[in-house]
């Protein structure tokens, strides 16, 4: 099955971009995953293509009008088509890898891809827009926090990442940062390997990487460990 | 004065993508951003050009050399180079707009794009790399999150956003959620602009829209609200 992604946006030429390589790149040219990216503009009414206009109560920046972005809406996500519409707004709930892999379990998304100083609000209540942040952060527009979001989804869809990583420890699948990691060559300007990661034992070798990431996570993010310990403590199948 | 951006990648084809167009791209055309995308294949020392090796300690996926990334540091980077020098990475300090700033404000930035596993733990202290992560999410490679980081950043140099925004009410720059936008038609399927918006009132206007802003962040972001009313009650010049 094929994971649909319209993207609405200014910006059309900004796509696949970064997404039409990699991992990602393959995944499309497999057909596992289509990108189709929507000029808004194209659904503006007027003979000027205007998208946007003046803030109501004044104010710097111009918003996107909530009737051509509705049309285009309309147009991408008809009546039936199940899938989530997502607006890319640093006003949104934050990202977290299980929205993504939520999101990588369905048919597909919508995103929109806000420009200017905002979207008219009307819009968002009127086409159930989720609004998502990817950080706490501003940038020029949606459409980079858009491919972050496809990135992170696609990698997850079955057969892109192959079984290169079943299995893995992984950051915030675990609710823990990941432990740190080392390779070849066993000297690196004077700097060696921890010698318990090369004695073969793998009791061993598992008990050291998950105190690392207890205690990375403890020094750099003490706001997820907490979430973890609640998490460990839940009954499984939750 | 140039803002100069180093980028060390597998797939310095990403590069600028998105950041060729708009803000960012009229940026660069002026000479205001240079970007500078380094293949860090280039600095594999085998005949194979090998970048990665089985990570020590055994488990999935592969893990990027120490020395062949020190290379491309060293080369793109070298003494006296006194931009900062980050990595993307889930395990990093989650980026803020505080951070962006302070990059923003400085000569450039060297961005170092993980891929496979992870990076060699040795590289990152021997090269005082700092981790960033821009959200709680896990990404095919360090490229789309460094994308982010560079419109960020990009936006904020002098004269790229000209004076369009100068004194506007954003996210995270007053710790507050932005207010809701509106915009002509006054009438959108039956939602109408919100009264005060149009009475002309200009301290009701900014009163409703911190109202908006405030309880929009309790309503989403607590743990903003929390970090905004202990800067409000900093003295000011901090």
């Amino acid at each position: 099955m094929t994971f649909r992604a319209s993207v609405l946006t200014l910006y059309p030429e900004m796509f696949p971009g970064p997404l039409g390589r990699s991992l990602s790149g393959r995944a499309m040219e497999r057909g596992d995953v289509s990108l189709d990216a929507i000029q808004i503009r194209d659904f503006a009414t007027d003979r000027h293509r205007s998208v946007d206009d003046t803030p109501a109560g004044g104010g710097a920046g111009m918003v996107l009008r909530a009737d051509v972005l509705a049309s285009a809406i309309d147009h991408a996500c008809p009546p039936g088509d199940e899938r989530p519409r997502l607006l890319m707004s640093p006003r949104g709930k934050p990202l977290t890898q299980a929205r993504v892999r939520a999101l990588a379990e369905g048919p597909g998304v919508l995103v929109v891809c806000g420009r200017f100083e905002g979207v008219d609000e009307r819009v968002i209540e009127a086409r159930s827009l989720e609004e998502v942040s990817i950080g706490d952060y501003v940038l020029s527009g949606g459409e980079p926090a858009a491919i972050v979001l496809l990135d992170a989804v696609v990698r997850l869809l079955p057969g892109v990442m192959g079984n290169a990583r079943s299995g893995t420890f992984e950051s915030f699948e675990t609710g823990l940062l990941e432990h740190p990691h080392y390779t070849r060559p066993a000297s690196f300007e004077g700097r060696g390997i921890p010698p318990v990661l090369t004695s073969g034992n793998h009791a061993a070798i598992e008990a050291w990487r998950n105190e690392r990431a207890t205690s990375l996570t403890r020094e750099r993010r003490p706001d997820l460990l907490a979430s973890h310990e609640t998490a460990v403590k839940m009954p499984p199948g939750r």
